[in-house]
C-alpha cells in the first residue's frame, strides 16, 4: 500500500513521499525501510530520531521535526491498529468444512463457512455466514454462532451458548461449564444443577484458556464490545457491561455485575454478588470485597520489596494494633 | 411435576395446592407461573413479596405469611438443589460409541458407555459402565474411569490416572501431566521424572481448565466428593481431604495437605510442603505461607480503596519500622 | 539395574553391594527393597532410620552411619534425578503416525516422528525427526517444531511458532494466540493485529495450561532452558532469559523481560514494560509493579493470619497515617 492510501484510510495528515510503498509494520527500533512504525508510548521515543522505519505514525504536531516519512493523527495507536489491520487481512481458510468435522444431521450449518478438522457440532446448533471454527474445537448441542465470527482451536462452547457476531474466541476456552453451584447437606456437599446459559454480545474478543462460567438459572452476560484476555475466570450469573475491558488472570465471582466502560488490572479478584460501578479502573492484583458505586481508579496489595525489609515490615504491620496503644498511652500521658 | 411429587421427594412440607404443576425453575424476581424458586439468601428476600413463581422454597416457619404455594424445608437451598435435580434430569447421550471416536483394540470399554466424537482412549485403559466421555477428550494409557463418571469435552486424563464414580470432569481440564520436578544440576535445571498417579475419589466434580499435577514418586490424591472450581492449580502430591471445596483460580503447591470439610475461598494461594487442618475455612485470595493446625477461619490481604488513598497507605506502610522507633523514643523521653 | 551402574551414573560413590538390583524409585516412607530412594530436603531426615528402601543417595559424607546401602552424591536431588531419568525412560509410541490424524499435503514431516489420534497438522509446517505430537493436538501452519522435542495432548500451536529442540509441551498448553493488544477508539476498544511470532529454545518445558502470547510486531521469546509450571500466563513480547524457572499460576503482562536463572514464585504477578535482572528470585504471590535492577530475593504479601485479627489488622493499616500524624504532634508537644 502507499502512504497516501494508508493515511486515508487512518484518517492521517500525511507528511512525505504520498506514493512510497508500505509492505508492513515494525517497532522504532527494528522496523525496515519497507515498514511502518508508530510512537504512542513516550517511553519508547528516544528510538524515534534513529529509526529505520519507512514511515512513521504519531500525534499531531509532532510530525514536522522529523526527518522521515509521518503521518501524523489525534491517536496514533487507534491509527495504527487500523494501518496494521489493513496491511494485515486475516488469511482466513476458505469457506470448506474439513472431511473429518462431525456434524450432526440436526445442526444448521450456513454455506460459506470455515471449520477445520476434528470439530465436532452437535445437534440444534446454528453456525451462521462467515464463521470460522479451528480443529479440534467442540460445539455442543443447541449452540448459537453469530455472523463472521471466528472460534480458534481446541475451544469448547457448551450446549445452549449464545455468540454474538463477529466474536473472536482463542485457543482453550471453555464457555458454559457448569458454574459452582453446590449446596451443603449434613456435611457432604451436593450439586446444584446449572440450567441458565452464556450470552456473548457482538464484537467480544475472549482470550486463551478463559472460562465463563453458565448461569445457575437465569444467564450470565457479556456485553456487546468486552475484551478479556488469557486464563480469566468468571463465575455463573455475572454480567459484564459493554466496551469493559479485561486484563489476564483476573478471577470473578458468581453473580458480580461489572458496569460499562470499566478497565480491570491482571491479576485482580472480585467477590461474589458485588456490583462495580460504570468507568471504574482497577489497577493490577487488586482484591475487591465489596461493592464500588462510582467511577474511578482503585488499587490495593503492597508491591515488592527486599525479602528481609518485607520481613520486617510484616512484622511491624502485626505489631501495629499494640502501637496504636502505646501512642494513645503516650497522648494520655502527656495529657495528664 | 405436581408440588405434592417435589415437596416428598425434598422432604418438604408444602402449603398450598398439591396438584400444581411446576415444569422448570427460576429467580424470585424472573421465575414464571410454571416454575418453582427458593430463598436462601437473605439479600433476595426483597424478590419475595412480588414473585410470580409457581411455588417457593423457603425455611421452616417462614411459610404461612406468604401468598403463593410454599415449600418449607429445613435447608431451602438444599431442598432447591435436590427439587432442581429433579426437574431437569441430565440429557446424557446414550450408549453408543461415536465413529469417529479411536478406541485402542487393548482397552477395556464396558457395554453402556456414550463415547464422543473425536474421542482417543489408550492402551490398557478401563472404561467402566455408564461413564460418558465428550467429544475431543484424550483418555491416556492406562487410566481407570469408575462407573457412572462424566468426562465432558476436551478432558486430558493422563497415562495410568484413576478416576471414582460418579465424577465429573469439566472441559479443559488436565489431569496427571507431570509435577513441576526439577534439579539445578550447576545452572542449568534438569527434569526429576514424575513417576506418581492421580488418584481421584468419588463424587468428585472438576471445573474447567484445572490442573491437578501427577505425584512425583507417591500419588496425588484427590478425596471423595471434594468439589473443584475452575482454573485450579494442585501441584505433584497434595493430598486433599473428604468433603473439601476450592473455589476457582487457587493454587496449592506441592506436597501440601488439605483437611476435611475445609472451605477455600477464589485466588488464595498455598505454599509447598504444608498441613492444613480439617475445617479450615479461608476467605478469597489469602496468602498461605505456613501450616494452618486447627479449624477456623482465616484472611490475608488488604482489599481495595481509592488509588491515591492506596500510594499514601503503602507509602506509610514502608516508614512503619521507623514510627515504632519515634515512639519508642518518645516513651523513653517521657519516662526519662 | 545394579546399584553399582547407577552410581556410576550419576556419578555417585557407592558404600555397599554393588551387584544389589533396583527396579525403581520411592519415598524414605514408602520405598520396597527393589526401590532407590533419597534425603535431599532435610525435613524427611526422621524417615532414614526406618526406611526398607533398597538403597538411599545422600550427600557426601553421610553415608557411613547408615544401615542400608548407600550412594553419596554432591547434590543428593540431581543425582536421584539422573537415577530416575534411568530407571524410567520414556515410553514414546513407535514412530507411527494415527491413522485419524490430519497432515496437510504441503507439510513436512520427518520419518521418524509420532503423531497420536485426532491431530491436525497445517500447511507449511516442518516437523522434524523424534518429534512426538499427543492426541487432539493442533498445530497450525508454519509451525516449525525441533528435534525430538515432545508435545502432548490437546495442545494449540498457533500459527508460526517456533519452538526449539527437546522442548516438553505438557496438555492444554496454547502458544501463539493473539496478545492482548486494543485501542481505544472514542470509547470502543478495537483490535490491534499481533504479527509477531512466539520463538521457543531448547530442553524449555512448559506445564499444563499455560498460555504464551504471540507478539504483538516484534517476537515473544522464551530462551533456553526455562522451565514453566502450569497455568502461566506471558503476554505479547515478554522476553525470558535462559533457564529461568517460574512456578505456577504467575502472570507477566506484555513487554516485560525476565533475565537469566531467576526463579519466580507461584501466584506472583509481574506488570508490563518491565525489567527483571539476572539471579532474581521472587517468593511467592509477589507483586511486581516496577523494574528490579539488581540479583536478590524480593517478597510481597501478608500472610495469612485470623480472620478477626486480620479484620483489625486491615482497620488499623488504614488509620496509619492519622498514627503518624498523632506521633508527630506528640514529638511537638514533647519538644516544646
Amino acid at each position: 500500500m502507499t502512504l497516501a492510501q494508508i493515511a486515508e484510510a487512518i484518517d492521517g495528515h500525511l507528511i512525505g513521499d504520498s506514493d512510497y510503498l508500505i509492505e508492513g509494520v515494525g517497532t522504532l527500533a527494528t522496523a525496515t525501510q519497507q515498514q511502518i512504525s508508530f510512537l504512542a508510548n513516550s517511553k519508547y521515543k528516544k528510538f524515534l530520531k534513529d529509526t529505520h522505519a519507512g514511515a512513521v505514525i504519531v500525534a499531531s504536531g509532532m510530525g514536522e521535526e522529523l526527518n522521515t516519512n509521518v503521518i501524523e493523527a489525534k491517536d496514533p495507536y487507534v491509527a495504527y491498529a487500523k494501518a496494521a489491520t489493513l496491511l494485515y487481512p486475516e488469511s482466513l481458510a476458505q469457506s470448506t468444512i474439513h472431511a473429518s468435522a462431525w456434524i450432526d444431521p440436526a445442526a444448521t450449518v450456513a454455506d460459506n463457512v470455515s471449520i477445520g478438522p476434528h470439530v465436532s457440532i452437535g445437534k440444534g446448533a446454528v453456525i451462521k455466514s462467515g464463521v470460522h471454527i479451528g480443529a479440534g474445537s467442540v460445539i455442543e448441542q443447541d449452540v448459537y454462532i453469530g455472523e463472521d465470527s471466528r472460534i480458534k482451536s481446541n475451544v469448547t462452547l457448551c450446549r445452549q451458548i449464545q455468540i454474538g457476531q463477529r466474536v473472536i474466541i482463542h485457543p482453550g476456552v471453555v464457555i458454559g461449564a457448569d458454574g459452582f453451584g453446590i449446596a451443603n447437606d449434613n456435611g457432604v456437599w451436593i450439586k446444584v444443577p446449572q440450567v441458565g446459559r452464556v450470552v456473548i454480545g457482538d464484537d467480544v474478543e475472549i482470550g486463551a484458556n478463559t472460562t465463563i462460567d453458565r448461569g445457575a438459572i437465569d444467564d450470565t452476560v457479556i456485553h456487546h464490545g468486552v475484551k478479556l484476555d488469557n486464563q480469566i475466570q468468571i463465575g455463573h450469573n455475572v454480567i459484564i457491561g459493554e466496551h469493559t475491558v479485561i486484563a489476564g488472570c483476573v478471577g470473578i465471582a458468581g453473580s458480580t455485575q461489572i458496569g460499562k466502560h470499566c478497565a480491570i488490572g491482571g491479576g485482580t479478584g472480585i467477590g461474589g454478588h458485588l456490583e462495580i460501578a460504570d468507568g471504574v479502573q482497577l489497577t493490577g492484583m487488586t482484591m475487591v470485597t465489596k461493592s464500588i458505586t462510582e467511577a474511578g481508579v482503585f488499587s490495593s496489595g503492597i508491591p515488592v520489596e527486599p525479602t528481609k525489609q518485607w520481613h520486617k515490615n510484616v512484622v511491624r504491620y502485626r505489631q501495629m494494633d499494640k502501637l496504636f496503644e502505646r501512642v494513645k498511652l503516650l497522648e494520655k500521658q502527656f495529657k495528664d
